[in-house]
């Protein structure tokens, strides 16, 4: 069902429930449906495959990994680890396996975390074959001894690796990349708050009458997706992408984060910190040495597009990380992927509408006359500043609104609306503040 | 009468009595007188009208005003407020009006300070047509019920703007304006002290064998005669005017304020912050959005002339700013109109003095020859820094005295001082600093 | 004896001992002396000789001065001041005097310290004639009354300055300049740590395969030494050298010390202010002002070279400073000097090594193809931080080895290190940061 409407938080985490039991990978059918699901929803993606073998950067497509039902059963012939209740189960791209195994064997191909004892954890081995099943500590400290039935059910096999596109066009041919990985299994703050976000964003950038920039929306696999991505479309990216955002982590309600581009400087970055001490003055900032996703690819050396990302709880940072906690129950909601989204478009809408105003006067203007001033001076309490004259005064061409804002401590909307009105009154002229 | 000689703080005090008790405002013959004061005092003032009707900017010249004596009298014959006690009994502007009314109804005219019950407080209504006396608030508190009468004899009538200025040629056609504004009555600080210490400047750049710069003093009405000037002279300010002050709150004792330039990094702050420092160091800086005098205008986008304002205690800073308690009694005194001219004085002075010094020679010169150094060397008692090898050390050419202050944390005069020393002894040659 | 190997800490020691007791001066035998040990030591310097009355800079070469044995014997014939037991004991420069002398008169040709009552001063007298006696305090308190006999045999003849110079070849014609000064007596941190630690680094430089630039030593006195060869060479030094040490005051085990270029923001200090860090955190950076060395003369206004003093306890700031008890016993150690060696050599092989690296490729190298990653990941567990990745974050062909160690905060060898194995495995290209 393709919506044109903007979603709201609750409908955000119905889409990310309809996701959430596809078995994604890097590769393979979990990753295939998951785009086929965001592209019914937007009507129509841009779907590409890149075959086994293939040499990306310094890298090579692995075999196509297919999991079909796997378990693990014990020696009374109870099922310990089932693929079908939870993908987290099976190491991920883990290889064929059909056997049994006492369980002192078993135990190296077993992983669970004993400070968390409750949670499945996440592990995947995509460049050297292995296999495992994931399980919680508690459970594995109570297996028996004897013998266990291990089924593995995969395939690795030559086959393809699936990404996906769309391109917002826009009056300027300069572009906003915006990226977001598919290849999480079971996990909601990283990853699904990512392709949902992103997912609405398009939603609402569709609905602006026009864009300023053209937006291109990538989603493909972590790392070696973006990669791919990276070398079917290197010249294109050099010449026209002027900014850059890697969508993750935007779900939960605890906090909002953000990592910088790698020099810190970039106008993009200038942005993303107005926004964030707007929504929350408690935001974090990251270093560059806490990167950890596809601002590793897009930032390269080589191609360095200054990319940020704008968060809420950051991959690493928060206790549910990479385990069956982070989940759609108790860490991501409707409010927290609400968050995540508006930070997301209060960003956009600063690249979206931020302009140079230049003063059409030599002078003050005179607000008495038109109703934009008290009309009776001199008083030790009459106002002592003004909002319009504030901004006008720095409508010398050089500074934008978000300039302005910085400059005098207050909002970009707040500033923005001054302009207009100053605009209205013909007082001063804007021409846009576009990324180079 | 016409003096050459520089005013002592006494004799500014005195010619700022002289002034007191005109009507000044923004047009008319307590302006108009203010000016001619001012001409005599020094000798003769270009002095310009412009009429009643003609467009400034975004503004329009408005009709000139006439106040005749003004009473307010009650219910039993005594008079409440008078304009021939204090021009501040009138609101400034007031159109005329001839009648009776009860309190009850006059209420809405009265103007008065309930936290300051016993001044008389300064109100305005140049462009919206209006009548209204000021009084002390703890004499309205006792007005009497009953029948007042109101004399509101004044005019407002085509007529014309008045303002003045003078030019005292330097060397170079580069030129630094000085504007101060004579509209305010019978206020000290805020505003005679502007007029009085720019007339002391005058005759102190006149007293000088030469001048670097040329010198352009504005005496005008402030913001719409500040407006006014600028339209009437717009490509010569453009074309000449390097660097501005705005001489307003130079009276009284209590502290020294700056606010800087509307980017707060011209030589011109570089100069007043080094002023400043070695005056008082607990002087305040402001920011630019506390301005609220005429660099509004000359530093208005589209001229942006580099203009500050070295100030005493700053208007809206001080209690009695804009009330008759803004005096020359209590408030402005001799010694704080000499404080108030020395730090503009010495302001012009590195503006006239500052030099780039460069080395005439390589590796350091030999001192001891030349009676500058002792001659018995090696102990560890001997000085260890000596002023003149420190100065000369910055002598590349690139740093000027004022630079070599600052990297030593010496007064300007001190490296002026060390400067010609060596320049008397043919170790450096100088060339001016001139604002470009 | 010339050695090709670099000395220990205690070899340096040694050498320092055997240059102990030469009268140096800044002119005379005892500098000649010094210069011939330290050519035979490194199997050859140049050495040159400049005549007195020729005119370098500022200054005139001074007639040169012989010292010969001079005493100061008592009413009872008890010698009191002994050249040849210590040179300090006589005014350096002093003029031959022979004759008798009461007490009483005798007192102003006596130096001593009243707060060091031990310690024999070091005084000097170049550029005035005059002669005197330093001796310890409380030997001159106990001075008997009566007539002493003053034998100052010395002589000051027209005769030369001299001073040496060696030069080792690099790749590049750009020179780093060391210079260091050969003019005091017997002194330890200030001054024979200099010359020793300089000869070592030319063991040092030599040692290695080949050089990026070409390093020019100069063995010379202070101050007019310095002058000398300023003029001597002038065209040469403002065409070749990029960069220059003063080597003073290596010699102690106490602390660190930086004195900066004059500007304080040049790549040397930048360098200086990485080694130390990582050699004392408690390292002391003094400010310009502090110089008093012969930076003065080579960073002069006219010459300007980047000169940089890395230091041990610094001239003047250490009690011992221009007396006897700055000796080879209690305050320069065999470990004192080698930190002071490891610290130039440090700067040096910053100098020498750091290169600019630029990644072969777009998108992240996969490490774990070549051993150098986890090749399990996912778990929350596995290391968020790679060192090689870190780096080769930064490898845009803009950021050199060092200025990458400033952004991850870690040591230029770790770093360098890193960038080896990145080119090792053809995954960046490096290129050499070469001084302007």
């Amino acid at each position: 069902m393709a919506t044109s409407g903007v979603m709201s938080g609750l409908e955000m985490h119905d889409f990310a429930w309809k996701l959430w039991s596809l078995p994604r990978s890097i590769t393979g059918s979990g990753l295939r449906r998951t785009l086929e699901m965001i592209s019914e929803e937007l009507g129509g993606l841009s779907i590409y495959e890149v075959p086994s073998g293939t040499a990306v950067g310094d890298w090579v497509i692995p075999d196509e990994w297919t999991l079909r039902r796997s378990i693990l059963i014990d020696p009374h012939g109870k099922i310990i680890c089932d693929s079908d209740v939870s993908n987290l189960h099976v190491v991920n791209y883990s290889e064929p396996f059909d056997g049994k195994m006492e369980l002192g064997e078993l135990q190296q191909y077993l992983h669970s975390l004993p400070d968390l004892p409750t949670a499945v954890p996440y592990m995947t081995s995509y460049y050297e074959r292995r296999w495992g099943f994931c399980l919680p500590h508690q459970i594995r400290e109570r297996l028996v001894n004897g013998v266990y039935t291990i089924r593995m059910d995969t395939d690795l096999q030559p086959g393809s690796l699936t990404y996906g596109d769309l391109v917002i066009p826009g009056k300027s041919k300069k572009e906003i990349l915006i990226s977001t990985y598919v290849c999480h299994p079971s996990m909601a703050n990283n990853e699904l708050s990512g392709p949902v976000v992103s997912t609405n964003l398009i939603k609402y950038l569709r609905s602006l009458n026009s864009r300023r920039y053209t937006y291109r929306f990538v989603f493909a696999p972590e790392t070696i997706g973006a990669i791919t991505y990276i070398h079917n479309n290197l010249e294109h990216l050099r010449k026209h992408v002027v900014g850059a955002l890697n969508l993750t982590c935007l779900g939960d309600d605890r906090t909002y984060s953000l990592l910088p581009t790698r020099g810190g400087k970039h106008r993009l970055d200038t942005i993303a910190r107005h926004v964030l001490k707007h929504l929350s003055k408690d935001y974090v900032e990251y270093p560059w040495t806490s990167r950890g996703s596809d601002e590793r690819q897009y930032s390269s050396p080589g191609l360095d597009l200054p990319m940020i990302s704008i968060m809420r709880s950051k991959y690493w940072e928060y206790p549910e990380y990479h385990t069956s906690l982070d989940d759609l129950v108790d860490l991501v909601t409707p409010s927290g992927l609400q968050g995540g989204f508006q930070a997301i478009q209060r960003t956009l809408d600063i690249l979206e509408c931020d302009v140079f105003p230049g003063s059409n006067i030599v002078g003050e203007p005179m607000l008495s006359r038109r109703n934009l001033y008290s009309t009776l001076g001199g008083s030790r309490f009459s106002v002592k500043r003004n909002l319009l004259l504030d901004v006008w005064s720095f409508c010398d061409g050089t500074n934008s609104a978000l300039d302005i804002a910085h400059h005098l401590n207050l909002r970009f909307d707040e500033v923005l609306e001054a302009v207009t009105v100053l605009q209205d009154n013909h007082l001063v002229v804007t021409g846009p503040v576009l990324l180079d």
